[in-house]
């Protein structure tokens, strides 16, 4: 457990077309957290527009079985943040959705205690160059196409999260493909809160956790296979 | 494998302090399903104004840690629905929130193909008699407030969800406390679409499911015992 008091501001990026339980996973374990503790969120987007679920150009058999979240703040007047979380989607694969998110992380990275990457949310930071020489992972399903984005990252192919903390940088939690981010919020709870706090949420959420970073099937499943790590 | 065509209108209810991974758990996972097979969600509520997962009045510490999610109809003009969704959380504790949500339940309820609970979410069925002489399941956490809401319900204790499909009425599809909303939306895929679609799913998420309806560790966590079951 870290000593220091536990950061107390927390931001998510959303974007038309991101995961819904990349983000909602971590905020549902969040939430439940700040029960208990002192602790503000940020909703940030463009603008105060309902996000969808569903990315533009929606090319989904579906296309009318989404969910809209409404932000709270646009990416021109979000207040401090001291833990972004970033979740990914299929809106990531856009670069018109994906400018305004990328110019918005440039602008408060170097000043973030904490970042925390769901799924594809990994690949906007590594096509910025910000994981360059830095180890992260990312959704196992979509390896092949997010991880030549980012051709300095030190990708870690088999692991539930990663943590990057190289000295002088902000922290990188990255995690695998969507339900992971439950995982790495508990991981990330248990540091800053303590274990007994983590185990106390998992069990109000009766959430079995996977305690293991390097607990991860989907890479066999997914083919993401190889001598790198 | 259920042999007829699955059904496509699928709606959740919302309603003032719903617990957010009760609703984008089980979402999440349709949202993956819909990619490629023809659905419909209606997200329902009193009116059209966002509704968040805080409760009215909120008493929590951070009681600004909170998202807001947009419905698309309300109680009086929603679409028919086949599958219907009920999420549980703080909100239902509130008669007030409660009242309009009661209302448009009783008002379909008889007409529905399928009906999903979540956590609390079968506390609201419970204390409208609608489980009466039925099977059902919830949190184990909040087990001695919600069980005394039905005590016609025939409340199984130790289960990750419940399956009651007492002949005449709609099926219902109880699951324990937040995160086992996941599990049984995938065990209701599998039953529609077959076992190689929810892996399918599953995979796509990285999603570890629990495959057996009676596994419940959280029974004991919470002393939810005894020889009822």
């Amino acid at each position: 457990m870290n000593t220091a008091l536990p950061p107390t501001k927390y931001g998510v990026v959303v974007f038309p077309g991101f995961q819904a339980l990349d983000v909602f996973g971590p905020l549902s374990t969040l939430n439940v957290l700040s029960r208990d503790h002192s602790m503000e969120l940020a909703v940030i987007a463009e603008s105060l527009t309902p996000v969808s679920t569903n990315p533009e150009p929606n090319t989904f058999v579906s296309s009318s079985f989404g969910q809209e979240i409404l932000p709270t703040h646009t990416f021109t007047n979000a207040p401090e943040v001291e833990v972004l979380i970033i979740p990914g989607g299929f809106g990531t694969r856009s670069k018109v959705s994906m400018a305004p998110v990328e110019s918005y992380i440039q602008s408060v990275f170097f000043n973030l205690k904490y970042v925390i990457t769901v799924c594809t949310g990994s690949a906007i930071l590594a096509g910025m160059s910000l994981l360059d020489n830095r180890r992260a992972t990312t959704n196992k399903c979509t390896w092949s196409l997010v991880t030549p984005l980012g051709p300095k990252v030190e990708w870690v192919r088999k692991a539930r999260w990663v943590v990057d903390d190289t000295p002088g940088v902000p922290p990188v939690w990255s995690s695998s493909g969507v339900s992971a981010g439950i995982d790495v919020t508990f991981a990330f709870i248990q540091m800053l809160y303590g274990a007994g706090t983590a185990e106390s949420v998992a069990n109000v959420m009766e959430y079995e956790r996977h305690l293991d970073d390097k607990w991860d099937p989907f890479a066999d499943v997914w083919g993401v296979t190889g001598d790198l790590d």
